[in-house]
């Protein structure tokens, strides 16, 4: 989206009253973004990220602000929310619910290699250790339940190949029980988009309003499929494997988790298929999506059921 | 002091698997610092000031600790604790208590000039209200009965003169009551050797190891003693002015504030004196202080009782 909320830096100045990061020195408004309204805020302390929560229901935002607060306090490099006067994370601007972060130094990254891939594999595995201890639960907004509804719906879209590949792979997916793989609180967006750079480190991971509980896993396989592509859409060996390697370094894989990868990766393909067929033919009115190709994460999906030998060989024992 | 306990990047790095900071690249020791073992602490995700307590008791730690987390999730630049995979801040390393921190940027500053001074004003008053939603109190450990027992500990070692103006400010301050004086968790050492500046921002305040509840005032009182003194050791009037005027923008004072204002600038001098004097004539085995000038806090004293209408006219209103 870009800024759905106006906001003028007269009624923010007012609303840092309640704040103790200094006066406000700049605002300005952040095009990227699909569910929020979101502003760079330049007080004399610092710099920091505006959020006005246009779609995410009041209840469901402390779930987020609490794990960015939460994996920052354990030194994940992410956005930290900033508590008011009163103590609270979650605030009302302009009668949308509001919170004010940290903004995290550097940019994103689309051309990467194994060396980047390794620090992220490192990191998500240090995610993972550090939210065991985060006690708030949500469950994945786009699991099982999602996925049962959203199908029938884009199926009217596709060609023949395209629509039998999505109910079959549906179907296989139902069928498939995650709940005795290691479970925890994953990002389950962990894209190049959401990681910013800052030289070779990580500055921080961003965009947590995806996150929830699920297999730790299944947040490995979401990565995989964005930083360790090739243009075939079959992943890349040499950045597979350094990213599993740091991973497992840090969180060492169990055996059963071996014999789920190819499941997940497929898993991920999928969720993303369906939300980009979604955005594509059935935009919510008023969301302004800057859509992305549906059909690389079909791509995708067929290269993974092909090569599962493959997916296999590449995992770490 | 030095550095009293040792640490290995052997034994370091095995107890950052306790953490989720990543791998450990450097480790320094740091030679500043009266109370505890420090050490500059750099890792894949960035740089860390590791502290092992020396004489603090493991007890107080968290509330220090908790203050600073407290203050930097309000905004306040501050050194953020890590917690640990069990999300604890508090851990033991060498048979110490220790604990691991961010590095704040910045360096401190010695020449000050007036809009230094109402930089940390404003920063101060922004952390006395950050501060009042802490839940967690201490009373001040160089509080009244302190002093009554530090009193004649020091006196033999005063000429008869400097003798006499101690008793008679102990006696003075003993019979001033301080209750009435809006109260709060106020730094109570903020010193310019304590403030660490980024460019014209405040990279961080550091050293809260003397923290606690006492009058806010108080806190205005210690940083004028420091920030704001002249060469003769009475207190300059631009700098004054620029930082109480700075403070009260942020949290007005109020009428009693006034009139306690110069007993506040002599209770602040005479802690500094009584504790300057003990460090030099009394040191404690094993503590290697850089001892500081007793007797500029012993001139400064002088000035505030000279100059008490001076003083009052300088104080907002």
């Amino acid at each position: 989206m870009s800024v759905f909320t106006t906001v003028t830096p007269g009624q923010l100045s007012a609303w840092l009253r309640n704040y103790s990061i200094g006066t406000l020195t700049q605002l300005e408004g952040i095009a990227a973004g699909i569910e929020n309204t979101n502003f760079f805020v330049t007080t004399t302390h610092g710099r920091y990220v505006l959020t006005l929560f246009e779609n995410l229901k009041a209840g469901e935002l402390p779930f987020y602000l609490n794990l960015m607060a939460h994996l920052s306090r354990h030194g994940i490099p992410s956005p930290r929310p900033i508590a008011s006067l009163a103590n609270e994370y979650l605030g009302v601007l302009n009668g949308r619910p509001a919170a004010i972060v940290t903004c995290v130094p550097g940019n994103d990254l689309q051309q990467v290699d194994a060396g980047h891939c390794a620090t992220i594999g490192g990191l998500l595995a240090e995610m993972h250790l550090a939210g065991a201890s985060y006690r708030a639960k949500m469950p994945n907004p786009r699991g099982p339940r999602w996925l049962r509804a959203a199908v029938p719906k884009v199926l009217p879209f596709l060609d023949q190949r395209a629509a039998t590949l999505l109910k079959d792979e549906a179907r296989f997916q139902a069928l498939y029980r995650r709940a005795d793989l290691p479970r925890g609180v994953i990002h389950a967006d962990l894209f190049r988009d959401n990681v910013l750079w800052d030289g070779l480190r990580v500055g921080g991971i961003i965009d947590f309003y995806f996150a929830c509980n699920d297999a730790l896993l299944y947040d490995v396989a979401i990565a995989v499929n964005d930083w360790c592509l090739n243009e075939d859409f079959a992943v890349d060996h040499e950045r597979t494997m350094a990213l599993l390697a740091a991973y497992h370094e840090v969180r060492p894989f169990v055996a059963i988790e071996r014999e789920a990868w190819p499941a997940m990766l497929r898993a991920g393909a999928l969720r993303f298929w369906i939300s980009r067929l979604y955005d594509l033919h059935l935009p919510r009115p008023g969301v302004l999506t800057h859509a992305k190709d549906p059909q690389h994460c079909q791509r995708m999906l067929e290269q993974h059921i092909a090569r599962e030998a493959e997916l296999l060989r590449l995992f770490v024992t």
